[in-house]
């Protein structure tokens, strides 16, 4: 831990569980917690046409400039402000906006992929993943999609088929292993919830105490 | 919890690390853990002869006086001490002995097939499983059984294929799903044994507070 800044990783797939989880931490320690998220960091394609963009394979590590995420999230470590890029879901490109992050007591790194990457892994003193069924978590995307992206469900089906299923289990699953602890279920797991917000409690109190 | 007890579940494949993660917790809390081990009650088989009960499947859970357990894991929640069988592994049989078990603040429930049982497992607070690849599990397993036991590494192969393996797959890791927490490595895994040892602090801590 540098800087007294507790970082935590929180990776699982897609419909695990982890935003609830995530949302659950932000809620209970307001104001302490920063969050960087893998998503921010799809890579700039200006080289591509908007046709083309529609057909990268999105789920996969070489979609995602992981590098500079890395160098964002050590800076946040040593308590520095970093500029997280802007990326625009409607143009499948990175946008020309940033956004200003600044370093609190608690940094939480999510994503699915972010335990995949050796030197970003390095960065997070709790490595989290939540583990939850693959048909449960088909049954969540589906309903976020359609229900509130408006997508078609065709298209939902279809590409979980082509990519997002393989691509989990090629990438994400094996990552399951650098995880400190699994978590089943997500934010639903009163207990696990109720392990991890006393480590942050902890992590907080200490960090009083030094203070004074 | 009931009377301020707090119950851990420890459950995990053989040769999983869940004996080295207990090790670990009894060591810092010294004097304030009860273990109750599922091992301890194993059937008393009197009716069948020295060589009938090495034949028997120790593996599967029909070979554990589960319901015995869980009566006696719900006296010592309630601070109620019992008299726990004590089993000569040397006759396959259970003594007639027993060994007295006061409760105190935390119990460890132990034992690869503890989640299989719903009431026994409803009586724990904080589910754990220790999840390690199969094959670092039986690396283990040889070197306890062959190396500490004196067994010869023919008969541990015949077992671990027999039974232990197909008991495993059928039983154990079903189980898991059960768990609220899941720890690869067990005691090895530094970061999940420091969640643990707070959230068994924080109990303590709560209960010192009650009291002034």
């Amino acid at each position: 831990m540098d800087n007294n800044i507790l970082v935590l990783g929180i990776a699982g797939g897609t419909g695990s569980g982890k935003t609830t989880l995530m949302e659950k931490l932000i809620e209970q320690f307001s104001g302490m917690v920063t969050v960087l998220s893998h998503d921010d960091y799809y890579r700039r394609r200006d080289e591509l046409t908007y046709e083309e963009r529609c057909l990268i394979n999105y789920d996969e590590p070489a979609a995602l400039e992981t590098d500079l995420m890395a160098i964002h999230l050590d800076k946040l470590r040593r308590g520095e402000t970093i500029e997280c890029p802007v990326y625009d879901f409607t143009q499948h490109n990175r946008s020309n906006k940033t956004k200003t992050i600044v370093p609190k007591q608690v940094i939480i790194v999510e994503g699915i992929l972010i335990f995949e990457d050796q030197p970003l892994r390095e960065l997070m003193d709790i490595r989290i993943f939540v583990d939850t069924d693959a048909d449960v978590r088909l049954c969540r995307r589906i309903k976020r999609d359609v229900e509130e992206r408006g997508r078609t469900l065709e298209s939902v089906l279809n590409q979980y088929q082509q990519t997002v299923k393989p691509m989990h289990e090629k990438y994400v699953e094996p990552s399951k292993k650098y995880a400190h602890i699994i978590v089943p279920e997500g934010g639903k797991n009163r207990v696990a919830l109720d392990m991890i917000t006393g480590r942050i409690q902890r992590h907080l109190e200490e960090l009083c105490a030094t203070k004074v």
